[in-house]
Formats: structure tokens, C-alpha cells, sequence
């Protein structure tokens, strides 16, 4: 029998939202969506940040949808006038949009219990494509939803994160990928050649430089990523004696 | 005559870098790009962040050269085998890729005054399509460079700031984007019903609506953005009046 390559299952993830683009906001959802999605066995392979625009928002979701296992959108799920991903999530998959039974009952409960009125604006929070699963959303109660492989969550940081932990169980993970990070204050341009060397002897792992500026030197830091533990380790132990013999001093970092 | 309508210049911006997908670096080029593009009159509308591979870059740069004014990349401009940013804006273009002879004289110069070698992998820097026009990197010499309306940058965010401010002259703007921002401890729920109406009374003014969960309390970032100074002045006005008239408590926020 032929051994079998590690099993990889990909992610897309779309930051809806004016306010990143305009630098307003500093995203937060993308670097927690990586990481939480790797723990899981998913590799976060891109990422797209839209504006508030339906038909650029369905475009990127029909244009990554087909490409990688799962999609992620975070925000534009309030119940304000731009908040437009139900709509377009709609868009991208040709269904119509309505309130969905489910939602309508968990926002019923939710404001019969603080006393707040289900107004007009808030019922918009219970719009979905037709069909779509809800996401539990525990912190503020209105829920994200999935269509197909398609899971839209809140941009709001700690809502964004609750509603993640609440879906990841549905996900069908593969082998993670690991990593080791070795910073050195050498040049990128000394490392360099002896690294693409590296980089042909262990074709399973990923050998990554990234340069760095910190308390005014320069040094980088070489992050090795494999799905394969054996190959990763001897990896890394090749490159601390690369940056020992040209008279470096490996730090190990976090991977 | 007609009244004219404010002059929009756009752009876009390619995060280039396996290492903001896997999580372990956080970017902070896109909202520093975001912000200095604004203040010479130029509008962030889309970003993508892609691996580190060849067709990924290219197709990324062709599907957003000509749809926006101008694109921006960061990252994978380094001597090392992973740096593979000069071949992939190659490959969009169609251009061949050689070694730029004022590139190398920058590099010659920096390295003789270093007293660093120039070896082979450091020549990788002065590497661009061919007629690529450069673009100075004060901090650490390596210099970006220019194909069409395509800039490419550095991704170490210090360098990225650097070349950004060398080329930024070479810009031809709009009219700036102006925003206001009021938060309130209001739910959007509240707030929602009213800024539908002030939406419909502004056109030319655009209203986002950001909630916000603070030392344990929810509430609402209203941003107004205009190239119009009097419109945007008088939304502004209308939402402290409406907050005031909600109950809320306005408070006013860096735009």
C-alpha cells in the first residue's frame, strides 16, 4: 500500500466591512480565525476585506465558496441599514431572504427576558437565506447562520469568537498544521542561501523567513510549518545549527 | 454649469504572506495604508490577503489592477527563497524579471558602506520586471518598485511606512474622505429605525454603524464619511440630536 499524504481541508475567510478599509477599525477577527481554524485542522488559505456593497460582497463569496472547504464572513449582521450580508448572501446563492422561525423565537426570548422591545430594526437580526442553519450566538443572542459551506458570524470581536466556538464542532478538520519558530539577529541575506538548501532537503515542510526590526537591529525569524511532526522537528534542528554555524544565536519563539 | 460631484481616486491592497494566514503575524500595513491613502485623497476599497504562491499573487494583481486607480502589495521583496513577489508582479504583467541595474547600484553602495557582502541572495533585491521603475527605501536600502499603477512594498511594517512616504508625492488624489464618529451607549436596535431616515436624508453622506462591547456594556459607534464638509457637518448634527433625543449621552470619537 502506498502511504498516504496528510489530509488537508482549506478556509476562505471575508472581512466584511467600510470601517477596516477605511483604517478606522483595526481587524481583529482574521488573526483569531487563523489560529482557531488551525487548531480545528483547517488551513486559512485567503482572506478578502470588502466593502459594504452587496454585489461585492456576493461576488467574493461565490468566487471563494467553490475554491476552499469552508468560508467564514464576519460582520453586517446588525440590525442597522448597512448591515447588508444576509441580503447578500442571498445574492450569492440565488435564495430569497426572510425571518427565519428559529431566530424569530431566540430574539423573542432574549427581549421578553431584558425587557427590550423587538422593534422593526432588531427583527432584521432574524433575516437569513432560506434554509440557512442558525449559529449560536451566546454573548449577545442574535445568531449567525450557515448556507452550505458558507458561515457568517458577527464582526464584533468577542461575538465573532463565542459564535466560532459555538460551529466548530460541525467542522471536519485534517491533519493541523504544526510550527516551529526560530528568531536569530543575523541578515535575512546571510541565512538566505543555505536556507534554499534547506528548503530542498525537507520538501514537506514550509520554510518561511520574516524579516524583523526591533530595539533598533534587524534579525529574522525563520518559521518552519508541516503537517508531518517527524519532519517538522528535524527540520527545525538543521536550521539552529545553520544559524550556529554562521555565528548566530537561535531564540525559539512562539510558532 | 453643472455642479460637480467630488473626484474619487481608488485603490486596492495585496497582503502577500503565509504568515497573516497561519495567524502568527499580525498585520499592520493595511490600516496604515488605509489611513495615509486617505489623507492624500485616495479610497481603500478592497484588500486580499494571499499566500505565498505564484499564481495566487498574479491573479490577485490582474483581477484588481484595472479596477482600481491604484494597487498596493506588501511583503515577499527579501533575499530568501520565499520571496517570491518580483516574479509573481512578472507574471501578471507578462514581463521578464532581471536584475535592475539602479537597484544594484543602491545595493552596491549600501553594502560597500556597510562593509556587508553582496552575495547572490541579497542581488535577489535588485530583481523586478523589467522597466520597473523604483520606489526608495530609506530604512534599509532594498528599494520597492513600480509597474504601471502596481506598487510594490515591503512588508516589515517600518519599511512598508518608509517607501509609502517616498512615493506618495507621485499620487494623484481626490477629494478626501471626511468622517465623524459619535459612540453612545445605545443598542443599534435603538438607534437603527432613525438612522434609515438620516441615510434617506443624506445621500451623499455614508452612515455606518459599528457596535461596540466595552468594560461590559454594548453600544454604537456612529461614523458619517463624506467628501462633502458641510453635508457631513450637518449628519453629524442630526445624529447628536438623535441620540440626545434616544436618551444616549453623545461622545465623540477620533473620525
Amino acid at each position: 500500500m502506498m502511504p498516504q499524504g496528510p489530509k488537508t481541508v482549506t478556509a476562505a475567510v471575508i472581512i466584511i466591512g467600510d470601517e477596516i478599509l477605511s483604517g478606522r477599525t483595526k481587524d481583529k477577527n482574521l488573526s483569531f480565525l487563523a489560529e482557531a481554524l488551525n487548531d480545528v485542522g483547517v488551513q486559512l488559505r485567503e482572506c478578502r476585506v470588502v466593502a459594504d456593497v452587496e454585489g461585492e460582497i456576493a461576488a467574493a463569496v461565490n468566487a471563494l465558496r467553490g475554491s476552499y472547504d469552508y468560508v467564514f464572513t464576519t460582520g453586517g449582521i446588525g440590525p442597522t441599514h448597512d448591515d447588508i450580508t444576509a441580503d447578500s448572501i442571498g445574492a450569492a446563492f440565488g435564495l430569497a431572504v426572510d425571518y427565519h422561525p428559529g431566530a424569530m423565537d431566540i430574539l423573542k426570548a432574549h427581549y421578553a427576558h431584558t425587557g427590550g422591545e423587538l422593534n422593526r430594526a432588531r427583527m432584521r437580526m432574524a433575516r437569513t437565506p432560506i434554509g440557512a442553519a442558525l449559529v449560536e450566538n451566546p454573548v449577545s443572542k442574535a445568531p449567525g447562520f450557515r448556507v452550505e459551506n458558507v458561515y457568517v458570524l458577527a464582526g464584533i470581536p468577542v461575538v465573532c469568537q463565542a459564535m466560532f466556538h459555538s460551529l466548530k464542532h460541525e467542522l471536519v478538520g485534517g491533519d493541523p498544521v504544526r510550527s516551529i519558530a526560530i528568531a536569530v539577529h543575523l541578515a535575512e541575506g546571510t541565512l538566505a542561501k543555505s536556507l534554499t538548501g534547506l528548503q530542498e532537503k525537507y520538501p514537506e515542510v514550509s520554510l518561511g523567513s520574516y524579516p524583523f526590526h526591533r530595539d533598533g537591529r534587524f534579525g529574522a525569524s525563520i518559521v518552519a510549518r508541516s503537517q508531518l511532526p517527524d519532519k517538522l522537528a528535524a527540520a527545525a534542528d538543521d536550521i539552529r545549527q545553520l544559524m550556529r554555524e554562521l555565528g548566530g544565536d537561535p531564540m525559539e519563539e512562539d510558532g
